[in-house]
């Protein structure tokens, strides 16, 4: 496999939008209302803040939206903003076989180039598959050990998946696009070490930024390598122990890695999710108020617990790494969303008290997407649920509604004043806007609004 | 070593000015002119040309200055482009050890805070020397494997550098400097499968663009792993194979780095350097004229011959890694500077016809940086130079003089209109200087020299 790079940058040239399966495209939409509603719930976070405030005087011309608030920057800021802040939550979704989160950097790169250019809706969902595509098959051919060895997949992949995406939208040919992935190659970075600080969703924004660079450079002429990817130095040998090449090119276009592509229901750690199903579901089931539970008995494989055991989480960081607060979040709430994240519901009395009453085992038997609950109340009863994928799973999708009002709740969590229906409303016909900016411009509050 | 991160921060923040040996501080001066004057070299290159029509329409305010040029930029595009122009010529300084070229990355980030924070020429050489001392530490650290396994080390050591020399500036706190090392990890990225290519030295814009962004997020209270360096999924172990932490601080405020930097006086493959001296030597010494010569003989060690024996190089980029086109460029033009290097010269027919009559041999015997030389001339006559140490080694280093008649040179090359006396003159009086942003104000050219 000697040329994958310029295969690759082939065969991203050469795609066209109508080309692509119906349910490809139609995924496309449901990656971006995801990442819409992540974006709008971070836009707050003080990790956006703090990045506009160390960065916001070096900025360039107000060329494109910092997503659900009035700062405009730069594109290439905007870009790696933009990206921190849909990140933040933990809330985006997740290229299940390489663990990328994939719509991240691409998304925040062409949201932002789309502000500059004149870019269709179509051209933008086109562009955006194809990113995807090539950051996610670029981690297949280093998973698992690329991850494994400490680097920050989303963002040493991610930086090729903008690159791409950027180049489409900005009609590279095959040779600057082939120098494109070469100028993201060498810039691939990102470490698993600065997880559990601001960092972590800095590793998306350097992705986005790095890639959007790559493609702008490129267009000028910016010469690289042109086996960026593949050669003996470039990023596969050099940032992974084992790589498969192969895997890059392996029936592109005709296997779609968006496909696999699988959206959180909940802001936490994922193998807890099929706990908090099978919790709201008995308590919806059985109308169980927390006071009446005697003990919540969950099952789980192994893995859950060693991912997620811990039984006091003081934070709202650590909450989403504890089984004992998601189920006793699930029942004492009756949903489980970002709000059951902050420090005070980690601290919540009826959630500090309902959190030592519930007993986990672990039973090898069990998949890691499932989990058994039984709930034992204080009358002696016993309620039982097995949930044997968890929602948001391949097998059991988020749907489309699932999506909508998966939006609308990060709207308002991050104090958009974004008429949420109006931006549902675009994104299920993207593919016939002619101006793709509108994505962005829909998020800004109107200064009436503004917080 | 749990804490070199940090033991690394606390140094540079509790270092001051006046502890420093004089000749370290001496160096720094040495190292600033031999840099500006491949940035003044390099100025008006392709790579940087590219580059800024790239990039330039999403540049921030006109803070700092594109050296030798007269646009300006935010001082984060400029520490990129600056960086790019000041190594496209490969003609920047090199530390042995780590085969880092430690100036560059450092050097052209401070050059563009320096023009947006109050610095002065003291502060500003302080700066350099500490981020000088982390680079190199840290690339000992992990050297040779990390170099070995195809990372371009000046790239992925440089953003450290340059995080730490821009954190001094801002007189980030020993929390802060640790963050920025942080941030610099997670940003940490350059393969050397890039070389032949504008890349190459872009792997230099990224590395001091990163470095300065590092600073000044962490200034602000951006958060990052405190053990970016040494942590088990940090910067050492993910990117080397093999570590060796305790060069990180080993002798930390003892040992200066800065003191085992050497200056190339010729623009090419550094095994080749002594050849050149030899070949000058005996030119200058027997008056030779290259019409007279029968034969070139060079006796060097094996790794000579392996980085630079091609024959014919058809391009100035492969004529600097042909020892036949060193020497015979030698005796044709008695001097072997930037134009030696040009596609033009390596196409001279006097160059072309003395390369034939070059006859290298290898001898295990010799050591790498010395060479043994002998001309037979068409009467019959033989003469003969040894060259123990190349001119440019430690052990045989440029003069201050040789570094001032190299700037000149380097300058008038780049079309540069500054007036060399007076940065030379400003560069050794630096340290009582009020206002280091003087450096790069005076390469700026005026209207009405402008080319």
């Amino acid at each position: 496999m000697t040329d994958v790079t310029r295969q690759l940058a082939r065969f991203v040239v050469a795609s066209r939008w109508t080309e692509l399966p119906r349910e490809v495209r139609h995924e496309a939409k449901r990656a971006l209302l995801n990442w819409l509603g992540c974006a709008l719930g971070g836009c707050n976070d003080p990790a956006v803040d703090t990045a506009l405030a160390g960065l916001r005087e070096f900025a360039g011309p107000p060329q494109a939206t910092v997503l659900g608030r009035r700062e405009r920057l730069d594109i290439l800021n905007a870009a790696l903003v933009n990206a921190i802040g849909s990140n933040v939550l933990d809330f985006d979704d997740t290229h299940l076989r390489t663990v990328i989160h994939p719509t991240v950097p691409v998304a925040a790169a062409i949201t932002a180039l789309a502000e500059h250019v004149p870019v269709t809706g179509a051209q933008f969902l086109h562009a955006f598959v194809l990113g995807v595509e090539a950051e996610c098959r670029i981690g297949l051919a280093v998973s698992p050990e690329h991850y494994n060895a400490g680097w920050h997949i989303t963002s040493t992949c991610g930086v090729f998946g903008a690159a791409v995406a950027c180049g489409k939208l900005l009609k590279l040919d095959e040779q600057q696009m082939t120098w494109a992935l070469g100028i993201a190659a060498t810039q691939a970075a990102g470490l698993t070490a600065v997880h559990g600080s601001m960092s972590k969703c800095f590793n998306m924004g350097h992705a986005a930024r790095n890639g959007l660079t790559a493609a702008l450079l490129a267009q000028k002429g910016f010469t690289s390598s042109e086996r960026g990817i593949e050669a003996p130095r470039g990023f596969a040998h050099v940032l992974s122990p084992r790589c498969d090449l192969y895997a890059v090119v392996d029936a592109l276009g005709h296997r779609w890695e968006l496909l696999e592509n699988a959206y959180k229901p909940y802001p936490c750690g994922i193998v807890g999710h099929p706990i908090i199903d099978g919790c709201l579901e008995l308590r919806s089931a059985h109308g169980i108020a927390p006071d009446t539970i005697a003990r919540i008995e969950l099952r789980v494989h192994p893995l859950v617990m060693e991912l997620m055991g811990n039984p006091v989480p003081r934070t709202g960081l650590e909450a989403k790494l504890s089984v004992h607060h998601c189920a006793a979040a699930a029942f004492v709430f009756g949903e489980v969303g970002v709000k059951e994240f902050t420090d005070a519901c980690a601290n919540d009395p009826a959630v500090v008290a309902l959190r030592t009453r519930v007993v986990p085992t672990v039973d090898a038997a069990m998949a890691a997407d499932a989990a058994d609950v039984v709930v034992a109340l204080k009358d002696g009863k016993k309620q039982h649920a097995f949930v044997p994928h968890a929602l948001g799973s391949l097998e059991r999708p988020l749907t489309d509604t699932d999506l909508e009002n998966k939006f609308r709740a990060l709207a308002a969590w991050g104090f958009s004043t974004c008429n949420a229906y109006d931006v549902i409303e675009l994104l299920w016909s993207f593919d016939n806007i002619n101006d793709a900016a509108a994505l962005a411009r829909t998020t800004v509050p109107s200064a009436a609004t503004a917080v």
